[in-house]
């Protein structure tokens, strides 16, 4: 815990958990309202997967194309300009085609790839990656060892994250989910260490169980977050609907309340702000209940701009 | 050996030691001259090489690729159509594109090599693979083991041959190359039963030191060629110049002749028969002082038609 505004010496140092599409746009955001910060992006790794024997790192890649300045904004995933000539070919061959590997993409997976099959840690190769693609952040990985979300379906089977999330179009009914490997994986360096000199930590837009979930789940994680003092949270939940993905089914099942006040609640012990949406705000006086300073802004990020001041109200909130 | 004609019961079986695009258009030829044939292709490996972490069969693929009716004819190697957004964005990041991977091609390499990983040997993938491209022939590497035919420079370099190859455009002179791994490797399964159950061996118009030397090289599979006994080689050598490749420097860094007639010493033990070009019927004398028959004809495969005839005299040579 820093303990000051971080107006002093050094500059500011802000600290993200982060998992896919949802805090790469508010990365963007947060990198335009905040260019002098030292901004440290741990990312979730709990949706990695191999997709033709390569090491996929679906929110890791979402952050750094974003921030690269390479995503596909209209698509909403994936880079932009890219092309599936592979992916026709592995089609001929017979080979899995259900996680839609691009050409340009499929570049960065061999390259990352190769190296962690060399022996180097996810960490340095995530950080070496970082560097080539000029990211204006450091950004980490939650951990060097392998956690994966897995979804327990009511028919009994345990899928992977991403065979519910894609193969299967979150059409199975959900019993549970649980973070399978979570008990020997640690933080990766880097990890605790930028949350515990942060001026502020901000829990991006993400699915709080799929996404923020495992983060927070790795051993001493929560811990510091909490003893970090000023730490903002941003609803992933508008209206009672995710703005993306299967939140809402994944939260029901974990028995969570629905809703921006359920996520508040899921976060109660270690967020000190929560920023709520316009078309929540009655919700905010039971936020506050929860000991939680409730802000209230339009948290859609339609574009840079939106982005940009639903960052400001974050960093505002956290007093960086 | 057969000892037959192949006329009896079953079809005729031919045996062909191949190395890459000459052999794979010879191969085009072959198949549509004897489309009963039973054909087995042994496919040097020894220039097979890693790049972004993925095991490369550059030989096997343009046979592969040929005999599937995906081969750019015009450019000489590769898939037809194809692109070039992987190696695009590899650049980018920095990493090694001396050896261009197109988009589709990155398929074939994901797909074996996963296979590889998993533990299965490069003869059961490589079968895999063309039963799923629907070959016409069975395809198999000379080895299951790693063989890497390397090219020692005179300023003392050791360079994989693709990197002499492609890298350094087999700019530099060469001092000798040699077969590293080949006293621990043996040929792969089928490779000697394909040899020995042959009504014909055929040797394909490839580089003798680089591509059909290794599998020459492999244990037991000198002999058995040998012992076959109507075996029949094509020059890959026209008017004392390679069709492509660099040929003409190894065989003369080798001590070799290099002409058609220094192609035809260097199979002698094993050759009973052999195709020179129309432009060097001058030499048809001194192969035939080998002790070898020569045959002559237009040997440049200038299109479909071209290798068809040219296989057509191989075989009639071989009596099949």
């Amino acid at each position: 815990m820093a303990g000051t505004m971080g107006t002093g010496g050094g500059a500011t140092r802000i600290a993200v958990l982060a998992g896919g599409v949802g805090a790469a746009r508010f990365l963007r955001g947060l990198v335009a309202a905040r260019p002098r910060a030292q901004i440290t992006v741990i990312g979730n790794t709990a949706d990695d997967l191999d997709v033709w024997g390569l090491h996929v790192s679906p929110d890791l890649d979402s952050v750094a194309y974003h921030l690269a300045g390479l995503a596909d904004l209209e698509r909403g995933w994936g880079l932009a300009g890219e092309s599936w000539a592979a992916l026709d070919a592995m089609a001929r061959l017979g080979g899995p085609v259900w996680f839609q590997l691009g050409d340009r993409d499929l570049a960065t997976h061999c390259w990352r790839t190769e190296r962690l099959r060399r022996g180097l840690p996810l960490s340095t190769v995530t950080a070496e990656l970082a560097g080539r693609l000029r990211l204006p952040v450091a950004l980490v990985p939650m951990s060097d060892q392998r956690v994966t979300t897995r979804i327990v379906t009511r028919d009994g089977r345990d899928l992977h994250v991403q065979e519910y999330f894609v193969r299967e179009r979150c059409e199975p009914a959900i019993a549970r989910l649980h973070y399978a490997g979570i008990e020997r994986a640690r933080p990766a360096p880097g990890v605790i260490g930028a949350i515990e000199a942060a001026d502020a930590v901000l829990l991006a837009p993400s699915n709080p169980l799929m996404s923020l979930g495992p983060i927070l789940a790795l051993v001493g994680v929560r811990e510091a977050v909490r003893a970090s003092g000023q730490v903002v949270a941003v609803t992933p939940i508008v209206a009672g609907a995710a703005i993306k993905g299967p939140a809402v089914a994944m939260l029901e099942a974990a028995g969570w309340e629905a809703t921006a006040v359920g996520v508040a609640a899921g976060y109660q012990d270690c967020v000190n702000h929560f920023v709520l949406d316009d078309r929540d705000a009655a919700l905010a006086t039971r936020v506050a209940a929860l000991g939680i300073q409730p802000w209230i802004t339009d948290t859609l990020m339609v574009d840079g701009g939106a982005a940009q001041r639903l960052a400001e109200i974050a960093c505002s909130a956290a007093g960086v």
